[in-house]
């Protein structure tokens, strides 16, 4: 059986463009016992994999010539392994190719039923978990607290804010454009969307944050996505007591060096409580996100959005818009028709 | 009667030096009902003291031609009101001068009995109970940590760390000077002190805090008192989990610009907690403070040291010293005899 794969060919430095892959098919080894072929179905491109690129993320590193590495959900076409059957569909992390011989072990199952099975890589797998553990376990949101997080029309910025939504507080997303805020506002339910790309930034917070604290800012909480002058900014207007969760660094991913961050007085003016999130942590919360949120999602009251690319051959350019903040929802690439 | 006293002449760029204040005598208003006539006694020279003079801090500013804010050990010479007797030894915010004429009920009676009045301003003071709010309720010291303090003789530094070994920590300095450094470990039984003046202060730390996570570093709790390149240095090496107290900005109070911070990734990385802490906020542990740290002063359990200046004209180059990071030990103008 061979694979279509998707390898690094060079480390970039900057964002990463098709140029820097390879496209090319491998031979998968013969099937041994308690291991499965599976196609792949949905490959999940997601931010972390651009730290892998350079060495610098803790999931791991890919140098060139290697399998680019992701989350995926794939479907068993032959199965050496007891109680597995052809047809199943589960998650795995296959990576960025058609298919793949696996352990069966390393199988997880799809956690819900009457969805599509993609969502297991986004609202209801590792993004949604992210923001279920923001907003459940580092926020402390209480009612008529003002939330604000930015990226706010992605997998995990989108699910922030409906999360905090449901909670009681009042909900403002930091987005860039005028689709994205519309969709946030219009169908996430946020009380407000601050796009970014059509004027000043703090402008926008101010106006939709207004301060309660003389001498402060109107920030209850904030979930940032993306560090840099977002983080900065928000970090200037945060409320007395606020809490800030620091979970994704989009705007320092393709920096050869990383930037120096907010100045720790406004930590401190504020006295606020400002927690580093990991996903990995929060493990144990998976159960009950899925048993909270998927029935969520079929009534309709949290909505989501995928950005599907079709075709493999595709994801270097998908993951290039990615790293550009040009895709809109969870970025998807349809690897085989489901 | 007439009050030597201290003013502002001009708002400073950069560390406040003697020009930049002025002496001279004022007369003081008539005693009304419910007033005293007070001598002061001691005066406390603080970091604070810069952020008012910029019109930066919290608590108030100070501009041209105004009388400097100051804590201060006062004792009534004359009263007017009712219980406040002639002699009673208080603290009060009389500011820079040698008298002032105050509101009884702005006195605050010496908590603790057997040990110099002047610790009211230091250890037993807002400096100590800036280090027992950041240890008792921010930096959750578990046995075995490896906490570290910036500005270790300092009123503030000097009493995290021996709090924080009393909780069972394994407790790191940093202090500038061989001096300061011996004082830390032989009298305030810390188990190192980095001394950033003799060697790089990231090699000190290194061999202090050795790495406890692979991938992380070796400090487990750190309280910082000045920002700048040593919080920097104490961000890059958190250990998982790591609880951080963020409370002075010594190397920013002198700067028209304040700088920028650490990068958010050693937050992220490290999955610490990073708190702002502003003492105005944990008054409710004044009383548990003077209970538990009075007796283990008094008994010689927590060492302290003071840095002595006679004479309220010297205020003005005491405060550059203490701006310069020259003093050791806490700051202390003796304006009378007491």
């Amino acid at each position: 059986m061979r694979s279509l794969q998707v390898r690094l060919k060079s480390t970039p430095s900057g964002v990463p463009m098709p140029e820097h892959f390879s496209l090319d098919h491998a031979d998968l080894p013969a099937l041994a016992s308690g291991q499965v072929l599976v196609e792949v179905l949905d490959l999940s491109l997601d931010p972390y994999m651009r730290g892998q690129i350079s060495g610098r993320h803790m999931s791991g590193r890919v140098d060139p010539g290697m399998l680019m590495n992701g989350e995926t959900v794939v479907r068993v076409l032959e199965s050496k392994a007891d109680g597995v059957a052809e047809g199943l569909v589960a998650t795995a992390r296959a990576g960025w190719q058609s298919h793949a011989v696996l352990d069966a072990a390393t199988l997880v199952p799809i956690g819900f039923a009457g969805l599509p099975p993609s969502l297991a890589l986004g609202v209801l797998g590792m993004p949604g978990l992210t923001a279920f553990a923001g907003v459940n376990r580092l926020l402390d949101i209480r009612p008529g607290d003002t939330l604000v997080v930015s990226a706010a029309a992605g997998p995990v910025g989108s699910m922030v804010g409906q999360l905090a939504k449901i909670k009681g507080a009042r909900v403002v997303g930091i987005a860039g454009g005028a689709d994205k805020c519309a969709w946030v506002i219009g169908s996430a339910g946020f009380d407000a969307c601050v796009d970014y790309k059509a004027a000043p930034l703090r402008d926008g917070l101010d106006a939709a944050c207004p301060v309660k604290t003389p001498g402060l800012g109107g920030i209850d909480a904030y979930f940032d996505n993306v560090g840099g002058d977002v983080l900065q900014a928000a970090m200037e207007r945060l409320n007395l007591g606020a809490r800030v969760a620091l979970c994704g660094l989009m705007e320092q991913y393709n920096a050869d060096v990383p930037p120096p961050g907010p100045n720790p007085a406004f930590t401190i003016k504020a006295r606020a409580h400002v927690h580093g999130l990991v996903v990995y942590d929060h493990e144990d919360l998976r159960a009950r996100m899925l048993r909270e949120v998927a029935p969520w999602i079929r009534g309709g009251a949290i909505a989501w959005k995928e950005d599907v690319a079709h075709g493999l051959e595709q994801a270097p350019a998908a993951f290039e818009r990615l790293m550009r903040g040009q895709n809109f929802g969870k970025m998807v690439v349809k690897v085989a028709a489901s």
